[in-house]
């Protein structure tokens, strides 16, 4: 059930500059954007800069630095909305949620009483997207 | 919003050996067994023997580490049950999911057409969670 990763992905063309996206975190190891279809506000995605389909896949070590730029921007979410938690979630393969196959952890903001949407439930304007860009972008600074 | 670490919740008993629990993996690292309330056949938690209440507080460099065994506890459960993919959980706070305040990552095998049911939906079997419990640790063996 091993599958290759294939470098078309729209993630993998978002890290080439063939696609835009709302960034607010990238160092030499991770870009951060935010989810365009966000389960809740402030739904931002952590991928990393090096080739991997899920994370069964990823090098080890390099999987260990990503998850450090995982950490470092949930606290910025986190922090800049004002969170009263925060879900981690991370889908491999179709079984298992994945739509693009290239690895990604979803970051959701959390607040009691408001309930995560299904996945994909709907495309944000662009004018939410930039004011939570600017938001977790600032904290990330 | 920072809580502090309790050292009295059930993982951090589980870690002293005062309630005991399906393992099915070790190191110096970590410690991973079943959920006893399982979302899905084969619901496996890695925890931190380090103390950490979330994904926010740990220390980076530690997580870093932690997250090799998570990924390597979920090839060897994905792998022993034959599943088609993955789901990686991880909640963090009351309002973010979380129950049990130290640290966890939830591995649910995934097979298509099989939803996950809702959290804590009902208790396992002994001889079920044995049947899984052997599985998986044969794996990771």
């Amino acid at each position: 059930m091993a599958h290759a990763y294939d470098n078309h992905n729209v993630f993998a063309r978002i890290l080439r500059g063939e696609i835009p996206c709302y960034k607010v975190y990238e160092d030499e190891i991770a870009l951060a954007f935010l989810d365009i279809m966000p389960r809740i506000d402030g739904h931002t995605l952590v991928i990393p800069k090096f080739p991997a389909r899920t994370l069964l896949d990823a090098d080890p070590d390099k999987l260990g630095e990503l998850i450090k730029r995982v950490q470092k921007v949930a606290i910025g979410v986190k922090n800049s909305l004002g969170a009263e938690g925060l879900t981690l979630l991370q889908s491999n393969e179709s079984a298992g949620g994945q739509v693009i196959f290239h690895l990604h952890f979803h970051i959701m903001p959390r607040w009691e009483g408001i309930e995560l949407k299904p996945p994909a439930s709907a495309m944000e304007g662009p004018d939410v997207l930039e004011k939570f860009q600017a938001k977790i972008a600032e904290a990330l600074r």
